[in-house]
């Protein structure tokens, strides 16, 4: 049975309550029991974590190796500036999966740049809170070699 | 009965022969049997169009006002140059969902930058011929309302 | 008696439908009436053509040499990204009034950038429909030698 | 009856006597005569003013509150580096044609760029001294609702 | 006793009746008047200064030397252009307080550049009319050698 | 009576210690003990807060929603990268005022562009130590409507 | 015997008629009727396209996949601008010798730029019509293991 | 006998007085008395102005034709940032030295660039106050027809 | 007997174990055992720190002042990001050898940068685990005043 | 009987033994005889140069006046830096054909740019060796005034 | 009595040959005896030297250390990339006049950059071969003092 | 027994004498004594080679191969533009150690760009003359296989 880990960076600890027309109504705690839930459909343990500190990211990531199978992470706004983030994820070997909720690229010009992109399997953002769904399944499907 | 539209651009018919290790090996009819098929269980009618015709694109894109209710959309090379394209989707007033084969982030820097994002509902790139499967499900899960 | 053609580029048949808050609401079919019975009050001839294929725009500017005295352009997108469009009406030898509907100048800066500009009489945005007449105008003035 | 202001920018009052394969023969003199004769046809009032100075042509566009309808601004060189312009164009809330003699988007690409372009309603460019002609039916087609 | 002058550059003579909601509605007046009973309260004397003209600012500034200890300047857009009135205030020998009734750094980039800023003691923006006040005893706690 | 936090990011508890040349001599001891006596004057309560972690600083924007009524934010060199903070400020929802010891825009190119700008009432900077006066002035008289 | 195709972009059916000071004066049926000829000398069958449909040229170099050896190209404007012709070069797996009439380095910045170029053998250009027998030539011989 | 026309621009009213290391000590009214003088030594006629208005400088040009063989400019700050300048200069149709008393190419980057040279016949800079001389020099050769 | 302070940055606890061929296979525990034995040799004490989080990496920087004499820094990836670690580094007043494992002027562009350099007594890079030897020589060279 | 020069800058000595798979394995030796041979086959004298050496390349530019008829001219790294090189070419005033062995634009983006095009008849790059006999029959085309 | 050094570069012993229209008709032969010629009249010796080898100009200038009092230097095209130059003139530690025949700074964009300005006393550009007399008067007086 | 080549390029023949604040006082034939007598504590041979001419210095890396085992290189100046020695160095398939006696990254940002650096093992900067030391420390280690 696999094991999935879902990683959150900063801010996301706010979400439902920080500029909904942006990021959804629904809350991390909520985020996360759905992913939970969803990985029970899959067939997959989901563990989850958030944090606003870069540095806290790093050591989540690090301490996924040998632990979990792959990872979806919303960085949020790491995902613009953080060369650390970009090579810790090339440090684990596992696939990651880069999730945003809003659509970063219709938005303003520096998050346009993701860190994450060149050394993530995939992307996926625009669809709020359904986009964790989506990403959970499009790890399994990379798991499982489906290409 | 909702009814989506897939929409594939250009050299995207070659599917399955050109540059797997890229786009991997399963051709377009395949794929468009996959949506139509996964329409089915989301209770939607799929049906598909491919052209390298970019006006032959826009008028297609025309054409699914008052007929589908959604769009998915891989514009191929066209997404990175095609403001008319961009203008297209924002004149049919129907949502579309971004995809793409392979991870364009990942790859030269002129395939970075899309047209069709800032008008798109979201995007999903890197997953390979599942993505249609998680673009159908991102678009279906909009249509009903879900974040 | 002079002849005139109206090109209108791609997304323009829907004029009057799309986002008529910056595009107004008169349709291609009034406004190509509108500049032929305009042309008749000038002592013109006035015929008018439009597609979304940046190649069919090509052949009909094309098809102009030695049919028509100048012509009236709304490129619509291909303004901005077609180097083909622009050797075309160099090729030509014909007076082309580039127009657009809205002020380019005042929207995404991308827009700004016209690859017609170098090689057009002049340019006449953002006075919506009316702007076909400015434009006939303008080029009746240019072929009767007014400077 | 509407009140039109014609206010013209640096080294416009040298105007048939400088450069005349760039700009023409006629002289500011005989446009401004133009202009106000055209607004006898238009059934409006047409002022006219021109400076060197670009605080004069923001006093100018300043004391147009209240006094005129609207105007029609060949701001010359100003065009391309004058902020002050534009704000002023914005604070006395009328519509402004912005006018070129020649067609700035085939001379250097200094000339390109407008900074009257995002405040106004629309520009005309390219068509020598008759370009004041179209402007003012321009700005009286816009006064008149004309879209 | 100090004697500070408060200059203030384009169309800033038009303070509370152009575009309130970004520049407020208290009118140059009641700015200047303000500035004047607030200088009473620091023990210094003020006086006020406005044009719309570069080369009249320019001529302000060095007219303040030997007569004033200090200024507090809002250029308003010649902020963004104007290296002469930088070698101006270099020339002055005078401390400058630069002052902007709006955020400059929230608003377009062409105003987020600042000509001013590199030879000014410091940048006080986004407070409205209330900005002279704290420019004022900016500039009085600097004569004073507050640091 | 209002709460303000004032916050200060890397390297300011350093302050007086380090480059006294740039940043002055008073300690950040001090300054704190300055804002709170400030706010006595102004009737309010001043709460401080230092920390060279990213991650600390963004938690302690969090924790000021619903406890404070307004932040005066130094973020120090976090200010020219951090999208994170400035995403944290959207999300409180509480009016910050951005602070500067130096004057930011006359020192390397790099420290001209500040995420906290847009974001931000305003932004004070160049006035030393005194700069935290006027940013409690600024805030409080923010909070009371002043404009 | 080896089999060689000849495409032709958009604007080369002009050839002869159009700037003959850039772009000579043989016709573009010459052309074609010299390569067929020269590929006579070469012991290859030649076969000519000439579109000015960016779709039809797709079109046409997928239809040489097991068809044709090679290809001399001569993708006039859309070189510059057509990344969906790059990909349709990679996608059909055939040696592509890249031609162009003028010497696109001598002429404007935007036409430096070729996205066929990183796909193609090698570039030959500015000797005019003689070119496609240089290229016929190049081809030939990189078909034959000449290095 | 010929007459020239030493132009200076904003700032250079203060020669002397302001940032001697940079430009020298001696006042304007010295160089104005040196051209003169050194004018008598080449056997032409020496007449002076200056003004911190960019207008002024440009009705002083336009008033230089007919009356004038030559210009000495020293546009001081306007230098890299009028075009309107480079427009009177082109509409003189006058021999114009542009001079600089400091090495431009030695201080910023935004003093490099000069609207003035593209329109001049050669440019002097570095030299100080003999930098006029060395003008003068220049423009009676020029106008002697030296090579 | 000198204290040197050994500092090393993100993802470089994963030293060995992480993409070998970029960083070759020694551990971090046995760089800093060599660094240990090494300081030995050259006569001096030298104690490792490493972290992932930036603020951290300031923190331990901060308090070498008055216990080390220099430093030896690999940032990682926050070499290429972090304005704070520069200010962290003048703060201090120690002098510091900026090292890296990798060549970083030969990998991605955004690692040539670096905002440690300008603020370093010099830069060590490509030499892997053996830089750490190179940049202690270089240290106590530097503090011997070897030049 | 005209005289041809071939010149080859540098590092084009060690063709055929430095990266082969980049240039092929065809000495220079080789190529100058087979230039030599060529040139006997097309009814011309041959003569090769070669240099590192920047100057060097510039007298033998000077020195082919008046003494051959046309250049084939590889300059090797120097086409992308050398002005002085494109100095000297329109200096002597003889038809030069740029030659290179690899595909330029299909290498790094600085290896793109070329001084030597904008004078040169044409360009030709990617056929490795065989280029120069390309490169012959193009200039002796061209001497011929085939166009 | 000084000695002053007259250096020229690259494809300055073709003057008078190449490009009349460009730099005019004397030959460099004729320049070196004007300078003599002038020099006396100045009572200074006058040495000249010229070379198309970046190395050897190097090699001049460091010769001039002791033995010259300055110099006068038209670097021809190497002033637009040669910081080699420009080092070698800051080791020589004398005062160097920039010349040029043409106005550099009116011709192609790349030419208008000078890596000799930083480091010389000023720039003479655009009077031809006269210039040399300009600039020979400028080093005269740079030596004697005036400023 | 190894033997290194360490080669000096343009202007540091004057070493010792010119900028001693920015190159230190050791004269070059000292540096190169040094490197001799660090070469037999290293049981190497160590030949010096020092030229201000590019093609020297490719000529001498050329004549390293087969001769020496690595290379340390100062190219000096040309280390930012030459793109030739760039070349000569993957032509000898020998190591380079790059080496600048200054801290290149704190200097001007023209100098932060290296063309050695991509083909070379490593690079050490900012030591002084002791960088040639630790230079060959690293060349001799990286021939040993140190990692």
């Amino acid at each position: 049975m696999s094991s999935l880990l879902v990683v959150n960076g900063p801010n996301l600890n706010l979400l439902g309550q920080r500029q909904p027309q942006v990021y959804g109504r629904t809350t991390l705690a909520e985020i996360e029991q759905n992913c939970i839930a969803h990985g029970q459909r899959l067939g997959c343990e989901v563990q989850c974590f958030q944090s606003n500190h870069e540095g806290a990211l790093i050591d989540a990531l690090h301490g996924a190796r040998g632990v979990h199978d792959g990872i979806v992470l919303n960085a949020g706004a790491y995902t613009h500036s953080s060369i650390a983030l970009m090579d810790a994820i090339v440090s684990v070997e596992l696939p990651v999966v880069e999730l945003h909720l809003s659509n970063i690229h219709a938005r303003e010009s520096f998050r346009h740049k993701s860190y994450i992109a060149p050394v993530a399997v995939g992307q996926i953002c625009g669809f709020g809170a359904h986009g964790y769904i989506l990403a959970l399944d499009a790890l399994k499907a990379h798991l499982d070699g489906a290409k």
